[in-house]
């Protein structure tokens, strides 16, 4: 295979770029100096070689602990349960958390073979044992499958006596919080109820 | 800059990849085997290494010269004009053209500074003067700028003796050559009228 279409085989393996997405954007390289492939290259590889999940909150780092859990300035009392890292920029950028977080990795999803030992509420117990944490905001995804995991942490965690509550309603049902606006974000955060 | 932060720039500086696709990209490649991220890393830098304007119509190749002006099968008496290496495929996709190519490296635009000297119109003519091309069919794109340089180009060629077409307007006015469908292409080579 030629390297260009060794270039466009791997770039539309990634969602949302086709084959000629993939074919424009391999010659849009190939005219630009080659430094701007090679620094694509090199973030690449540094991404595989150096990110990994936060020992604490599963959220990824580049270090034992991600820049939250090692910030003294954030409330150690108040943890935010959320799916994916990937939810977390887009709370963080509402400025409105000023807690810690707990990443899943998933969400409870039967017909895809994901079950309770797939996700971190094992780890979220333990957290929670140690008595820091006053209250848990359950901010899985407005959907079928991150209500029924909303559902499952709501019970493991009022089990340990902290209290939980949950993202008001403010969330487009259906919705996807990696792309809900920061507005709605932070509106779903100050009416939160207690579950 | 995190690793993360590093990739998201990276991508973002690619055409249609705003900031948020970036994102989406690099969490995507997050869950991925860290072997999909390398072999997209590779990709790049294979393709900054290896591949280089063919010596004879510059059409990308990894060899002195590309896949078609090696290829005995291929007419050597006719010379299809594009602006861009990445115009190629489009007519190729097509069958309908059986000769040779010969890549300008952009369009004359005087707003940008593009004048003649930044094309390879030169090169051309010094091919033609090797007396095996019979005919110049000039496709450049159907925009303001194509129709001027397609303008220069039959000058500079008119002078050398050899006949010079067009592709028929078959082409919608303002189109981009790599965008068209093949059906439209193919009556643009076949209704190709002498300049």
């Amino acid at each position: 295979m030629s390297a260009i279409d060794a270039l466009v085989t791997e770039l539309s393996r990634l969602p949302t770029i086709g084959r000629k997405s993939a074919v424009r954007l391999t010659y849009h390289l190939l005219k630009q100096p080659a430094e701007q492939s090679r620094r694509l290259a090199e973030a690449l590889v540094a991404l595989t070689e150096r990110v990994r999940p936060c020992a604490e909150c599963f959220n990824l780092t580049e270090g034992e602990r991600c820049a939250i859990c090692t910030d003294p300035r954030r409330d150690a009392a108040l943890l935010c349960v959320i799916e994916e890292a990937s939810d977390l920029p887009a709370i963080e950028r509402t400025g409105e958390f000023r807690g810690r977080y707990h990443v899943l990795g998933g969400r409870l999803a039967p017909l895809d073979g994901i079950g309770p030992s797939d996700l971190t509420v094992g780890a979220l117990v333990r957290r929670l044992e140690g008595g820091a944490v006053r209250e848990v905001i359950v901010a899985t995804n407005a959907t079928l499958e991150g209500e029924a995991t909303a559902l499952y942490v709501q019970e493991q965690v009022r089990a340990t006596g902290v209290t939980v509550s949950r993202l008001a309603r403010g969330l487009p049902m259906g919705g996807d919080l990696e792309y809900a606006d920061g507005g709605t974000i932070a509106q779903a955060f100050a009416a939160r109820r207690v579950m």
